[in-house]
């Protein structure tokens, strides 16, 4: 086999690496994200470790289980996410693992899991309870590096949700209010603000929706990008993950017309010919 | 071969990896760039993903340009470079795909390959529009998960230029003002403004340059480095891209002197004997 | 050997990639960190660099120290540790590598090395000078990019300390200032505020430790997590790393007491029966 061919074949299965995204609201400053990579590392040498956030604002599951919800499907089949946002470390609450759509998860039984499931059934659910698969010593402050860490690397090893612990019926929890059905159209709110200052929405869009947005006094039919509308007028459209968006081109939504999380919107679906 | 000679032994070509770095205005907040490496990873498993920065100002094509044209060189040959700074992402803007000096590129058509040329041509440009490397659905507004890392992850595998798009005869655009020459010396601007508040200029300087920057009122003869400095007083230097620079040993040169980019600035050469 | 054993096998000591950690407090907007992850790769294709933080605080030795001193153990052994909080670039400082518990570390002579060692004597310590591993053109601004990381990525390839430089007697500065016993226990102080604004001090407590915390005015029996406190209450425990750490449960001690770096601590240990 030359060099070129080796570089296009498709990878021989026991070369490609399990791939582990972390996501969390540790922030830039500290070295706890660190750790937990330095703890994967030790355990699970080939795995390649992928940031997916740590500027999930501090303890705040709605934004972490949105930012989740929205990214896990964009990686190879089998990556195992974990998300730490834990307002709860150290107490009562228990650790999922959870198999769902080809992906595997971990993250604490508080939210974060739900917005992934979007009210489905997960294809397996687990507690976390098998100590074998913690760091020996568990600091009640710090479950990532203490135990997410060392049982995603083991998960990335080979062990099955069967192994962490027993088998859970309880469905994760949801983590933010469902859009609901109102005389002429659907009810909903912003559950996230970008770094762009653009505010997402709980409503859903199907890729050919056509209609009009009802939000902050004002009427706004759909558009198709940013790019459509004039500088600094708020727009409507359909984001990149598939929930109705309100944006400004070139600058901040969110700031410009006062829209944060919980802020109310009504959408209005064109009336269908034919 | 032993363990310790594998060590030191030069890569093997069919299993160095192919290098990504990515350079985006996402900021740390969101999964954005987090949903690119998944893209990255499910296309092409084995190539290694660096990040540039991800803290270009928002849309801000003359901070990109300017971190993308010092820092690419310091890798590997045949890298590919991914910069998305796109205030026109949707619209018809265009999207380039380039060679130049033995490192790949890849960005929007809005300047941010401008600062690399320097004012010579491109070994190669075209216009990426082979939707064959594109993901099967393209977000108007996330060019970047659904172009950009895609087509990065293709060329990676061995994709050439040829394949993306057709050869492009225009040249792309620059995105800062040059220096000029003008009576007794040059004329430049700053143009860039780093985190510990050092502000770096549009003028090169030579590895033997001496001389004095006339800048906020002050004639500063030009010094070797920070350390040479006292605290607070406000030195220039030629920096580590070789640009002509304004620093504060210890302190923020920005926010002491009110340097912001667009600052004037005049570099008088120092007359040389013999 | 299959493909599922292949995952499960111990790495291969010649396969086994060498880790180098990065901290720096060069932060997020500027591309410093990418050029010095590119030399690395350049030299050292196989290296796996993992961020160990970037947001320590603008040429703060302490802050880099502590989360150096709190992080280096989590990650393979032979991990090569890269700490450049450095003022003195440029200057006459030293540039220290140092082999300790195991592990590689390479920084600037100024105390960021000091709380590693927490007194103890390294097991190896050379002055780093053989221009030999640095890049062939250094800038006196970026020692990062033209002596740490090269440095780095040839001790990945294999280099011994005793190429790098002639051995060192003199220990490295402590960083800072030693907690002290006094009647009835020990005074020390807030050395370090995370990004939850917990504040950790320099009074190691053992796993078993039982006393109160003397600050702000309050005596604060030790905790042993934050889910066990009431919201918006202050309280002592033994933090992740060891320390004494004062938090409030789902918001920021530092914040919400104007507890600082510097601010002082008395920690009363309760009198043991038997």
């Amino acid at each position: 086999m030359t060099a070129a061919r080796a570089r296009r074949a498709p990878p021989e299965p026991d070369i490609v690496p399990p791939w582990i995204t972390l996501l969390t609201d540790f922030g830039p400053r500290d070295t706890y994200i660190g750790m937990m990579k330095g703890v994967i590392a030790t355990i699970a040498p080939r795995a390649v470790v992928v940031d997916l956030s740590h500027g999930v604002a501090p303890q705040d599951i709605v934004d972490g289980a949105y930012l989740l919800a929205t990214s896990y499907r964009y990686f190879p089949a089998g990556t195992i996410h974990v998300a730490v946002v834990d307002p709860g470390v150290g107490g009562t609450r228990a650790i999922l693992a959870m198999e769902f759509g080809g992906f595997r998860f971990l993250a604490p039984d508080n939210g974060l899991l739900g917005g992934v499931l979007g009210g489905k059934a997960p294809d397996r659910l687990v507690e976390v309870k098998n100590t074998r698969y913690f760091l020996p010593r568990v600091a009640a402050t710090f479950h990532g590096r203490d135990i997410f860490a060392p049982v995603a690397a083991h998960m990335a090893l080979g062990a099955k949700l069967d192994e962490l612990g027993p088998a859970r019926a309880e469905m994760p929890k949801q983590p933010w209010p469902e859009a609901s059905a109102v005389p002429g159209g659907v009810r909903g709110e912003v559950i996230y603000r970008d770094h762009f200052g653009n505010c997402i929405t709980n409503i859903r869009l199907d890729e050919n929706a056509a209609g009009t947005a009802r939000v902050a006094g004002k009427d706004l039919p759909l558009s198709s990008h940013y790019a459509q509308a004039a500088r600094g007028e708020l727009v409507a459209l359909r984001g990149s993950s598939g929930y109705l968006e309100l944006a400004v081109r070139e600058g901040s939504a969110s700031e410009r017309f006062g829209l944060d999380r919980g802020a109310g919107i009504l959408w209005i679906p064109a009336a269908r010919s034919g």
